[in-house]
């Protein structure tokens, strides 16, 4: 955070950018294909994974043009900005089309655990180097796309980044949004009450308010009053914390890890013609993206239930731009045996069932 | 939890508990033999984990000569309560006994993360190992050690277990012995506030309740108020869950896992001659141990703060007796392989630094 700040606060230089781009993104570009080809075959075969696959190198193909092009020469720099922007929307749907790969080949072949934890293993970090790749092409065409470097919208911003933002503001706005969607299917929503202590950076809480509003609303059906969502936002000395509670009546804790899984969704599978939809609606995809956005300076996302009560929903935030720093997926010997290794004997066990079954001497 | 229910409430045999545990507590016992020697040569070479070792071997031998005595013969089994109760007690220091070995290997060769990773491993197994051992030898002695089943203290336990505890009561009891230490300690303690939703089995809720006490102590210091410490009872149909809240500033994200560390405390090492403390008191091991108490039964236990604020602490229990079933390490190739890996290279990473460095390259 502190040196996307540094470098885009003060004089940002498109060559200095052009130079550090055109080497990093092939790096990030070219670690991740890596770890696509380790995708079990018939994942890798469907046509959704295909036309993903087909963008990287397409894209990382036109990184490399520019390798050996002179930095000095304007109009390189000029075409190079050029290319981050086609590049940047050429990627704008591999989300969902990601998706949908996983969701015909599900379909197809059913899931097996070792399948889907490799499936899991895989998507976060693909989502994750995606996020990463994506924050140096916003930052490169926000500061540079424009030939202006103040983005008028929002002018204190330091390309998609603002320095002043006020969490509680980003709280109270996720909140108004979250509410409309609410008021409109359920004509009814919970009134929020924030608090803060002491003390900015997250869209995330969205997430949260959203699916604290569906508990509530489903969980008290027709009753004309809703408990209220309470947000808490907290400033220490390492996080800033944002803490959104319900009394949607909660998830049972076996549930809990399952609501961050790309491969498991409650939701009913989307239909084919997404065209008027938001981009993931019902993909379940709401919470495991929202963690990858906090994991990726650092930061987390946990969820946890009274179960009969309600649910705590809890971003953690680094309070220092020096401690926020990039978090990203590298292809290593590590990485690869994640793909590699079989599924192992569980090194805990539940004891012999019947006292005198003597076969069930384990391991002894 | 059901089996033992069932065991100990109507027809108790000491017959059936007999030939059971001589050839249950074998397998338990060697099972985790084996991983002790496992352990790193140093550790295993100090005088306490030698003591250690020996107690398993001793109870090892003494339980394996009722291998082939006749289970009709009144005096075996009568022998074998005995045997099991000089067990129990020869064990009743394991704790303080390997922690003080593991506080001289760290002394004599420092930590370095991979040891650390291990004896963390280790010990969860270790511990639990003895929490599930203990469950057996003590269900056994109090059910057939003074010839009566009724424990005349607690006429409605079975053993140990009371079927009818209310975990709201448990929690006031908790806060009242929690009080009287702080009482001593402070000459003044936070009160509390006790919610139930919809709703038994919990004494680990007192570990909380003194560090929700010491925390809010400390922070507000002087004050003659303190922010009431808030705990929450919720049963769902899954789920038991206590949450008890505190204002008492809470714990970075970043060491949160460091208060479950065995080889990790902040509090100073205790004194040698510990005839007047607590057992544990200053090892740090208040959180580690209860959290194996909460995993035993298929439940957890977790620590969430908002920095700067407070914390909260929730243990989870199953609420259904046939979905607590004990949950035990076994020796098997996995456990082994945990004891042997090397350390491995990370497979996620920081960005490289400085934008022109061309040597940082990573993996392409
Ligand atoms: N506060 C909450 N209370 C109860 N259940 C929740 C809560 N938050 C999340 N869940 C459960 O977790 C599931 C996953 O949530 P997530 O936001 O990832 O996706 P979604 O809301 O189902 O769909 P999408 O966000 O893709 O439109 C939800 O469907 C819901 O069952
Ligand atoms: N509610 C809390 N608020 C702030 N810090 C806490 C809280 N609960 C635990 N901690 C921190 O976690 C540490 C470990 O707690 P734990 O109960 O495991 O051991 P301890 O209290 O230090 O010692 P012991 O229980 O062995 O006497 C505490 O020393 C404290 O620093």
């Amino acid at each position: 955070m502190k040196q996307f700040l540094d470098f885009g606060s003060e004089n940002a230089c498109e060559k200095t950018s052009f130079t550090f781009l055109r080497q990093e993104l092939p790096v990030r570009l070219a670690n991740i294909m890596k770890e696509i080809n380790l995708l079990p075959d018939n994942l890798l075969r469907t046509p959704s994974v295909r036309l993903v696959q087909s963008w990287y190198m397409q894209s990382l193909q036109e990184i490399l043009e520019f390798k050996d092009k002179n930095a000095d020469d304007e109009k390189v720099t000029y075409d190079f900005t050029d290319a981050v922007i086609k590049i940047r929307n050429r990627h704008n749907d591999v989300i969902p089309t990601m998706a949908q790969g996983v969701v015909e080949y599900k379909e197809t072949y059913g899931t097996d655990p070792v399948v889907s934890q490799n499936v899991q293993y895989f998507l976060d970090r693909f989502y994750m180097s995606r996020i990463s790749i994506r924050m140096l092409l916003n930052q490169h065409t926000l500061l540079f796309g424009g030939k202006v470097k103040v983005n008028p919208a929002h002018p204190k911003q330091i390309g998609s980044i603002d320095p002043h933002c006020r969490v509680s503001d980003v709280v109270r706005d996720a909140y108004e949004n979250a509410r409309n969607l609410c008021d409109r299917y359920y004509m009814n929503s919970p009134e929020l009450i924030l608090e803060e202590f002491n003390g900015c950076k997250s869209k995330t809480a969205v997430v949260f308010l959203q699916n604290a509003m569906r508990a509530t609303m489903e969980l008290y059906g027709d009753a004309m009053e809703y408990p209220a969502i309470h947000a808490q936002v907290a400033l220490g000395t390492e996080d800033l914390t944002v803490k959104v509670s319900d009394r949607g009546g909660g998830v049972p804790l076996r549930k809990i890890d399952r609501l961050f899984t790309y491969t498991y969704s409650t939701a009913p599978r989307p239909s084919i013609d997404r065209s008027h939809a938001a981009p993931l609606a019902g993909y379940g995809y709401g919470l495991p993206i929202s963690r990858l956005y906090a994991r990726y300076f650092q930061g987390d996302l946990k969820l946890y239930s009274l179960e009969g009560y309600g649910t705590d929903a809890v971003i953690y935030i680094r309070a220092l731009s020096t401690e926020s720093i990039e978090r990203l997926p590298v292809y290593n010997k590590s990485a690869w045996k994640h793909y590699k290794t079989m599924h192992e004997a569980d090194d805990w066990c539940v004891p012999s069932k019947e006292p005198k079954d003597m076969t069930t001497f384990r391991s002894f």
